[in-house]
C-alpha cells in the first residue's frame, strides 16, 4: 500500500435496521473569503470537478455585462440560471421565457433532453405521450442564460459549449478569480450537459462560495460585485427555481433567509456560502465531495457541517429536520433504515490555503 | 483514529475525461465449497446484508418439498423465483402464472408495487396510464414462489413475510447450512420488499454460492441437492428471467454456459458461484460488497475478479466486453468518461474461513 493516499474519513453511515449497511467517505474544506483554510477533513485540497456547483459563477458574465437590465430578468429567471432544477412545468416555462427574451428557441439549447428529475412531472409527460425537451434538462436555465450572454457580448451563439468559445474562456477566468486559483490550475472535461466542467481544488470551490458573500474581491469590477450580489439574492428569494419540489437545496435556501446559499453538484458535491454574521466578519465557504459520488448523504452532511461550525440556528435546524437524518424506505413505504451524518472536521491553525 | 477499522481498498475508479472523479472501495471474499477462504481483499469476513443475493437460497424450500413437480415449474418460472427482474411484460406474466398455479392472486403478494426497473417498460405503463402492480416489483417471482411453498408445506400464507413464519425460519436454516455459519450468527432486518434480510459474513455468502455447485453439502437431503441443481440450471438456461433486457446478470449467465451463476444484491453486492473445472475439483464462490452501496462498479468488478482468478475464458470475456469498462454518458449521449475496475485480491495460505 506504499504510496497509496489515505482514505478520507466516513462522513455518513447508512443503517438498515439497527446495523450499518453502507458507508460514505469524503473530504471537506471550510475556507474564508481571504482564501484561508479554516477547517476540514480528508484531503481539503483534492482536485475535484465542480460540476453544477459552478452555476452561480457561470451566470456572472451575463449579469456583469448588464444582462439583468437589458433583458429585465426577474428573480425567478436569475435563480434559474443557477439551477439544477426538477424540470417541473414552472421551470420549463421560465427557461423558455428566458430564451425568448433574446429571440432564441428550444432548438438553440445544446444541453440535450432528459426526462424531468421531478418524477411526478416526468410521469405526467409520459402519460400525455409527450417527449421531454431540452427545457426539462436540469441545466436548461444555465444554457438559456449563456445564449443571452452571447447576444449581449456580441459573440456567436453557435458553439457556445466549446471550451474555446469566448464565453467559456470568460467563465473560466471568473471562476479562477473567485476560487483564488490560477487559471492554468483549472483543467476542463465535459459535463453532463455538454458544457465544459472545471477541475480545481475542493478548497478553491469553498473559497469561491465564500467570495459570493464577500464585501469585495480583488480584481473584480463593480459590475461583477453587483452581479454576484444579484445572484445570491435571487437564489434565496426564488429557492423553488434553483431546485424544486421535494428538494433539499430549495428548503435549505428558504430556511437560510439570506444567511447562506447552497448548491449541489453531481458526483456527491455540495457547496455553501455563508454571509458574515455578527462577530464573524469574513464570509465563509464550505465545500465537500463524497468520494464515491453518491448524492444520498449530501443533505445530512451539509447540515452536520453547518451545525459543527455553529452556523445552523435553531429555527433553521428545526425547519430542515427531515433532511438531517433521511429515512430509508422500501417499496411498501415502510421505514427500514436511516442515513446518519457525522462529519469529523477539525479546525486548522490560521494559514493561507 | 484509534480503533477505526482500516478503509477497504479501491475496487473501481470513475473517470471523467482523463481524470478520476470518484472512487468505489470494497471487500472481496473468494471461498471454496469446504469453506476455505482462498483469496480476497479489504475485510472478507465483514458482516453484510445479503439482500437479493439470497434469492437462490430462498427458493430452495419450495423445490426441496417437491414444488418443481407438484406445480410443473418451467425453467423460466424457477429462474424467476431467483430474480431481481426488470418488470418487463414477460416477467410480470410469468409471476402471475406462478401465482395462479396455487390459486393465488396479485393481492396476495406482500412485496408492494414499484415501477418496472426496465425503463421502457415503466414508460409504456405510464403512457397507458396503468399503475404498476406488485407483479412489476423486481422481487415478485420470489414472493410468488414463497406463496407456493406455503401451500405445499401446509403453513398459512398469511404473514409469510414475518421473520417468525415457519417458511422464513426454514429459509434461515437453509442459508446457514450453505453459508457454513451458525443460525445464531445470522441477524435479520427488513429488505426492500418487506421480507427478512439476512446479515452474515461476506465470506459466508461466497461459501453459499460455492456450495450451489458442490457435489454434496453436509447435512442436506437428496431433495435439497436436486433443488439447488435445478435452481442453478434454470438460472443459466433462462437468464432473461433472472434480470432482463440490458442487464449484466442476464448477459453474464448467458456467457457462462453453465460454468457459473451470478446474482446481484442491493447496496453494491454481487455473488458468483463457479463450477468445478478441470483440475479445480472444488466449487468456488466469490462475493463482494461495494462499501458505499453503489451498483455502478459491480459488473466491471465481477469481471475483473474472475479474470484475476483465471476463471474468465476468452470467449466469455469477449462476449461481456461492454460490461468490463462501462462508459459514462451525458444527457446528449456523448461518451464523457468510463469506469475502470481493479480489484486487488491476494491469495491466502490454506486455512478455514
Amino acid at each position: 500500500m506504499a504510496g497509496m493516499p489515505k482514505a478520507p474519513p466516513v462522513l455518513a453511515r447508512v443503517y438498515r435496521g439497527p446495523r450499518v449497511e453502507s458507508l460514505h467517505r469524503g473530504s471537506i474544506a471550510v475556507v474564508d473569503e481571504r482564501g484561508s483554510l479554516l477547517a476540514g477533513c480528508g484531503d481539503p485540497k483534492a482536485p475535484i470537478y465542480v460540476r453544477s456547483a459552478a452555476k452561480p459563477f457561470q451566470a456572472i458574465p451575463l449579469l456583469e455585462a448588464g444582462g439583468d437590465k437589458k433583458f429585465r430578468l426577474t428573480d425567478d429567471e436569475v435563480a434559474l440560471l443557477c439551477a439544477s432544477h426538477g424540470g417541473e412545468p414552472r421551470h420549463a416555462q421560465t427557461a423558455e421565457r428566458i430564451l425568448r427574451k433574446a429571440g432564441f428557441r428550444v432548438t438553440d439549447l445544446a444541453c440535450g433532453a432528459h426526462a424531468p428529475m421531478h418524477e411526478p412531472s416526468a410521469r405526467a409527460l409520459a402519460r400525455r405521450g409527450t417527449a421531454p425537451t431540452a427545457l426539462h434538462n436540469n441545466c436548461s436555465g444555465k444554457h438559456a442564460g449563456m445564449l443571452l450572454a452571447c447576444r449581449l457580448l456580441d459573440v456567436p451563439a453557435d458553439g457556445y459549449v466549446d471550451p474555446a468559445h469566448p464565453l467559456q474562456r470568460r467563465i473560466r477566468t471568473v471562476l479562477a478569480r473567485y476560487a483564488g486559483v490560477a487559471e492554468s490550475e483549472i483543467t476542463v472535461a465535459v459535463d453532463g450537459c455538454s458544457l465544459p466542467v472545471f477541475r480545481l481544488p475542493l478548497s478553491g470551490l469553498a473559497c469561491a462560495y465564500a467570495r459570493l458573500f464577500a464585501s469585495r474581491v480583488a480584481g473584480e469590477t463593480p459590475a461583477a460585485t453587483s452581479a454576484r450580489a444579484r445572484i445570491v439574492r435571487a437564489m434565496w428569494r426564488s429557492p423553488f427555481m434553483v431546485a424544486g419540489t421535494g428538494r433539499f437545496t430549495t428548503d435549505f435556501l428558504a430556511a437560510g433567509g439570506g444567511r447562506w446559499i447552497g448548491k449541489e453538484g453531481a458526483e456527491g458535491l455540495y457547496a455553501v456560502g455563508l454571509a458574515p454574521s455578527g462577530r464573524i466578519r469574513q464570509a465563509v465557504g464550505v465545500a465537500f465531495k463524497i468520494e464515491d459520488g453518491s448524492a444520498r448523504p449530501r443533505d445530512a452532511v451539509t447540515l452536520d457541517v453547518l451545525a459543527r461550525l455553529g452556523r445552523l440556528p435553531e429555527p433553521a435546524r428545526r425547519a430542515l429536520d427531515t433532511w438531517a437524518v433521511p429515512v430509508v424506505r422500501n417499496a411498501c413505504g415502510s421505514d427500514v433504515g436511516r442515513i446518519e451524518a457525522e462529519a469529523p472536521i477539525v479546525r486548522f491553525p490560521a494559514k493561507r490555503k
